[in-house]
């Protein structure tokens, strides 16, 4: 490329100031996922195209040494210093990798503990990741118990105890009703269950009489048409449920019952599950919101 | 309690030290998914009971002066100063927190995004909340096909496509198949499906055969007996699929399968999703490392 056009060193320069080739690390003692959700989420304050790269279970001295020698590659690779964001709370591991790597460390842990120990008066217990041991928990118990729940209760397959769920989401096919109530589970441990409005349910003009007695439970999810039928498309191609036109009249239909009836309800276009989660949360569940 | 025994005086002050009766605040101008993630690994970090609460979508100034409210109020009661997680973009709505509250702010922004900016040489771009406008991202879409295609692969379900998934887990049946390949396709973006070993498997001493064109993608999962009945038990008391002898022998066979036909595994009994799923991904694709 370089010798192709004669402003393309100009072109690579900026190309550089944008699109950075540059490595950023997620090392972690436990599963990373602490470290990618907290690098991440300070990434996305930057239009960078960074090559990403999860070290989990760094949880010895040997594999420490040996993260130092990729991170080093990597810098010398990129001829830039890797960005290093860790969750390290063996502070043995740790030194190995302060020490001997040219990266930008970003440690939460030494960055916060450190002066909650002082606030709180008492010792971290520098335990090796949020979900060790967590497996025994009553909590994270109660997270399974709530995954297993929403799998039941997925697209009405039981209406038996529509009662024991937390939230019962409703909309039409393909509103997003599936992702969100594995989410709300996986996520915050609520038993969701999900019922699809169907055509039937909109000659009736009426709630679906399973739903009656939960009215209180309901949230509802509706969908830009357009939306829809794209979505409907990548399934049936073609077929009358997802044209344009069936889209278009299955959401007015049922944002009319949902008015009707008092339920509230979100638009799921442009939103993320997180997203729409967080809001069914907020809106359904108050108390939940202290845990 | 406290005139009830001599010595009640000195085991309050050391419930005082070890559950402190202290508000933990996790606030955000999104989700709040990333303040909670973040707070509560540094958290996990010390032995205190807490109580905890969320505030999301705090993202403008009115909501912040609520929020500054809120947070004094708890201050207030607890009669220590609550401890502030926040993730915020915003710097008009940080600033009125942080001038306005009582509590110990750990702003996560702050603190790594300015050193940042300095090392990648560009501005951040403030951008409200990980998840915003993800919904629209290729990344995004592909978590949701991952979440629908191991939904529509749960249990064997369907062997048609098992060559389009990134992974098969196998195991018998409890043995957490599902919530693992749910996780994976959330937090990972693969396509998972599942495969029960059932008893028609172990009488044929050899791997069904709709896995073995797979055998790469392949990973067991296994379970002690005592959980598996344990386990099995909550669904269906007293059966023989839940007896400890029929977990035993399940066990057993499934685990000399896998063993004869080199098929990687790995233990659930002690380890929650997210570890299972991070071994899995690194044992399996250490491609996907890199993302």
């Amino acid at each position: 490329m370089r010798g192709l056009a004669p402003n393309s060193a100009i072109h690579l320069t900026n190309l550089d100031i944008y699109m950075p080739n540059r490595t950023v690390f997620f090392v972690s003692d436990g599963t990373g996922i602490t470290a990618e959700t907290f690098g991440g989420a300070i990434l996305a304050q930057f239009e960078a195209n960074l090559h990403r790269v999860r070290l989990p279970f760094v949880d010895t001295v040997d594999k420490a040494h040996q993260t130092v020698r990729q991170i080093n590659q990597a810098g010398a690779h990129d001829n830039k210093r890797p960005i290093v964001f860790t969750t390290l709370a063996n502070d043995e591991v740790l030194k190995v990798i302060s020490d001997g790597c040219n990266g930008m460390l970003l440690d939460m842990f030494s960055t916060f503990v450190h002066p909650l120990e002082k606030e709180l008066g008492i010792k971290s217990n520098h335990r090796i990741g949020r979900f060790s041991d967590s497996s025994k928990s009553k909590q994270y118990q109660s997270r399974i118990d709530a995954i297993n729940f929403s799998l039941d209760h997925d697209d009405g397959q039981s209406h038996r105890d529509l009662a024991s769920s937390d939230v019962i989401l409703v909309g039409v096919s393909r509103s997003g009703k599936t992702p969100t109530s594995l989410y709300l589970a996986m996520q915050y441990g609520l038993k969701a269950s999900n019922y699809p409005l169907i055509p039937e349910d909109f000659e009736r003009q009426d709630l679906p009489p399973a739903l009656k007695p939960h009215q209180k439970k309901l949230f509802g999810l509706t969908i830009q048409p357009e939306r829809l039928s794209e979505i409907r498309n990548e399934r049936r191609p073609n077929s009358k449920y997802a044209s344009l036109e069936n889209c278009r009249h299955e959401v007015q239909q049922a944002e009319a019952m949902m008015r009707r009836s008092g339920i509230r309800w979100l638009s799921t276009t442009t939103k993320s599950i997180e997203e729409i989660s967080a809001t069914i949360l907020q809106e359904l569940r108050p108390e939940q919101l202290a845990f």
